[in-house]
């Protein structure tokens, strides 16, 4: 069994756990530079926390240890992230990402994310999720206020 | 000046304040039947979690007060919202989204999170991110299980 098949096996442990536990399908597992740092499972049972997402939580936790950014930081997904954890992946610098049930898999039993993938992926006015833009001056100076601080150039 | 407009100001005064606050520009305010329930801002700089955004923060808040659905709230935010953000809302069911800067005003800041909304709604294998699917049966009799479990019938 290779290294990537060992770590995802776990998570997929940690998911059929989680359903034990009266939780869902899901578990996580966080290496940093190939060694685990983190293990986590969908809490949305435990927390009714929407965004608790084993993913999101393993992030989490790995920033309490490494700061904001997970470069050198893989996750182990037992299903594939859904749109939130995978922009939160792009948010943090995690290197790869590896997981086992694909959208395809969990279409059948109403655990695929993908209709939600594809709604972000529209422009904003062709979404389902009513956006409106009110553009508001105030916002450009803050910007540039907070640039000067952090960017002196 | 407009419901909508009273309270996204609010939510870009609560930017403001963050940044006086040694914080990133981004506020946000969450209402419920029409009343504010929660205000949040970007706390990366308080807790170093790089998913500590204002609306995921004000999504998390709500949801300790009405459970995982948030049908009735409206979200209010000095920026236009993450892919992480924007899924969180597709995920939680929030009505509607309104907010003060967009994508294009922030870009030239860095605070534009448009390239993240380009790489997730690119096929899998054609992202920046490594992702890699490996397939485990497991995984199916471990949803079949959840939803027999959830859904008898």
């Amino acid at each position: 069994m290779s290294t990537d098949q060992h770590h995802l096996q776990r998570a997929v442990t940690l998911a059929q756990a989680n359903v034990a536990q009266g939780g869902r399908p899901f578990g996580a597992v966080l290496t940093y530079n190939g060694e685990v740092l983190v293990e986590a499972v969908n809490e949305i049972h435990l927390t009714q926390d929407p965004t608790a997402h084993a993913e999101l939580l393993a992030i989490r936790a790995a920033s309490r240890q490494l700061g904001t950014r997970l470069e050198g930081c893989v996750i182990y997904a037992s299903g594939q992230p859904c749109p939130m954890c995978l922009s939160a992946m792009y948010l943090c610098g995690v290197e790869r990402v590896v997981f086992a049930a694909s959208n395809a898999m969990a279409e059948p039993f109403g655990l695929s994310t993908a209709a939600i993938g594809q709604q972000v992926s529209l422009p904003l006015d062709e979404q389902r999720l009513p956006i409106q833009h009110l553009p508001n001056a105030a916002m450009i100076t803050l910007y540039q206020h907070w640039k000067t601080l952090h960017d002196p150039e």
